[in-house]
């Protein structure tokens, strides 16, 4: 606040400062942002946008919910337009009593909701490269944070009957891509949901409307949207989202496969690349956290390029695998400086620097990067990418 | 799942049961929700639909988020379009430094997230009649929950400096109504907040866009929206909005003032008026349950016209002045019964029977109703309200 202006009463009682009362637009039944809000999802130009990633702005972002209107997206063949009174959820394989369910049938069922992280697992994979985004949306927007709402996965498979010898199960979408993950069964009748609600009201269409799997804490892609089966079997599909995709290649030119947990990570969203600092101060330096292996214990902030870190504040309450949102009065000299976040899980994992994750994965891989982000705050004022 | 139906396996794979994988729609902008989903903001017809209340549809809601789409609405003088570059809000009166801050201003200061409710006080004031509505939007939604994101108000009174013997705020608003509400300042440095942020981006032009105040467990009209003003004062103002409306006129002809915090409550939403069971078996009922003296402790539940209550589970995470969720298994004999809700603080207050309640306060009020709310279960599955 160094840039108080203290009032002559009388200039804002004669001057026009207080609004002038022009009766506003009247109640409506469905609400729209302002139109003064210009935050997007950024894609790259493409002659076929249905396969692809838009990315969340998390600069923009407040609290721990992304606004399902800005949820990231991740397509292998564009969002289908699915009549939920015509779908139809299959169980199947390796089960006593296969099952076909309506949306209504499911939602008759006993339910929880969770605010959790979905991220996809090639999120921030440009940081593997050598030229990298140029701000924080571009760099780690393939992550938000929802309360989902649906059905825990083992009451269907308590229903089903899984068969001895079952250990994974085949998730298959209905969109083009008839997109198809294995997944271990462990996880489904450990915490995974069927979903149908996202932050208060039904899965938006490019969330899997009407039903999507949650896999907490596990990447992106297992969550299979506009879900419509589900195999029970002894071994994994193979399927292409599994080998050609989502597998992690390793220096010596190996891939790691079934790589699921996403690993403890944090950015800065300010301030974050592409940002400018209106001049030296104080300001309160806050960004995102959050481990696919559980709670966020601690934050640690840099403001002097590593020398020294300061443990943030985390916003309370801090939900396992969701979001925390962490915070740091921050007063700027003016000088060119680097900041950074390092979060640290319930596990004791500590969220590594780009040097320690590369010295063991290399730079051949294209997921499960969750490197030390630096941003650059110029003499300027102007935040930039410190690798780009 | 008694409707369960057993897969020839054959029937499905070459039935066309599942989807043809036509391509989607490309990734997109900032989403919209499926065109199949159809809730919305009920309100009255009216000449003056500025002026007027819309309602939560709270039986179609999941979890304990409202998407800010579907947020209750209560206007005095419709809703004004107001451009956050050009918006400043005033602090003076009783302090040593007057100050005009903008919303860019506002945003660098420290800040918090927190999900509370707001309810309008006159919430179920329909209750109070002999006959009331049909369903659990029209009667008890002008209540919804969000995370709301901005800054502890105490740091602005700690930065102006308050006078000695001041011991109110007024705040107002920059609608045409110029809404105003005298809080007492006890309040402003305990929990209330300058809001900006809803639900992970910026308020809705609905919630006060760009500023509004939030007053954890206070009656809605309290929490100014499009905040254009606040006067610090050693007593309040006695403005429109506190004096001819927001009072609870009592049995005796006089009326209660400056009743500012909600009382516990709840609602079962499922069953609710309305809606009708497809046949007798195993439901889950669920509702919502909340208190502005702090955390829900215990929520019971009757299906049989209240001979015997049982406690339902309550979804964790169970926040202070947020909405929980809770549930319970529901096995329907097809009979006709009267179920209800009782919620229970932690003060240890418990949601009282309409009787209890109107043995006290009359049925003079229009405000602050929190009576145990009666659904009927028909034996042909319709579900009506006990006293409609």
């Amino acid at each position: 606040m160094k840039r108080r202006r203290v009032l002559q009463l009388g200039a804002v009682l004669g001057g026009g400062l207080l609004r002038a009362g022009e009766l506003g637009r009247p109640l409506g039944p469905y609400g729209e942002r302002s139109p003064f809000e210009k935050a997007v999802r950024w894609r790259r130009e493409s002659k076929t946008p249905e396969a692809g990633s838009s990315f969340t702005p998390l600069a923009d972002s407040y609290g721990i919910l992304t606004p399902s209107a800005l949820h990231y997206e991740r397509h292998h063949g564009g969002v289908p337009a699915i009549d939920p009174a015509r779908h139809r959820l299959i169980l199947q394989g390796m089960v006593e009593r296969p099952l076909i369910l309506t949306v209504g049938e499911i939602k008759r069922l006993p339910s929880v909701s969770r605010i959790y992280v979905v991220e996809c697992g090639g999120n921030s994979g440009g940081e593997w490269g050598a030229k990298t985004a140029p701000d924080v949306q571009r760099s780690h927007g393939l992550v938000s944070c929802s309360e989902w709402t649906g059905v825990p996965l083992k009451l269907l498979f308590e229903e089903v009957g899984v068969r001895a010898g079952a250990s994974w199960i085949i998730a298959e979408g209905a969109d083009a891509g008839r997109v198809q993950r294995s997944i271990p069964i462990a996880k489904a009748m450990d915490d995974m949901l069927l979903a149908y609600g996202q932050n208060g009201e039904a899965l938006r269409p490019e969330q899997g409307y009407p039903l999507r799997l949650i896999v907490p804490g596990w990447e992106g892609a297992t969550h299979i949207k506009w879900l419509q089966r589900i195999v029970v079997a002894d071994q994994p599909y193979q399927s292409r989202d599994e080998t050609s995709k989502y597998t992690d290649l390793m220096p010596d030119g190996k891939a790691r496969q079934f790589t699921f947990v996403m690993e403890a990570k944090s950015v800065v969203t300010f301030p974050s690349g592409g940002q400018t600092l209106p001049g030296p101060g104080l300001y309160e330096l806050t960004g995102l956290a959050w481990s696919g292996r559980g709670r966020i214990e601690r934050v640690e902030v840099t403001s002097d390029g590593g020398r020294s870190w300061q443990a943030a504040q985390l916003q309370e309450p801090r939900l396992r695998l969701a979001w925390v949102r962490f915070r740091l009065p921050w007063r700027w000299d003016g000088k060119e400086t680097v900041i950074a976040s390092r979060s640290i899980d319930e596990t004791g994992y500590v969220q590594p620097s780009r040097e320690a994750l590369t010295a063991v994965r290399g730079t051949n891989s294209g997921f499960h990067y969750n490197g030390i982000k630096l941003w650059k705050v110029g003499a300027d004022g102007r935040v930039t990418n410190v690798e780009a």
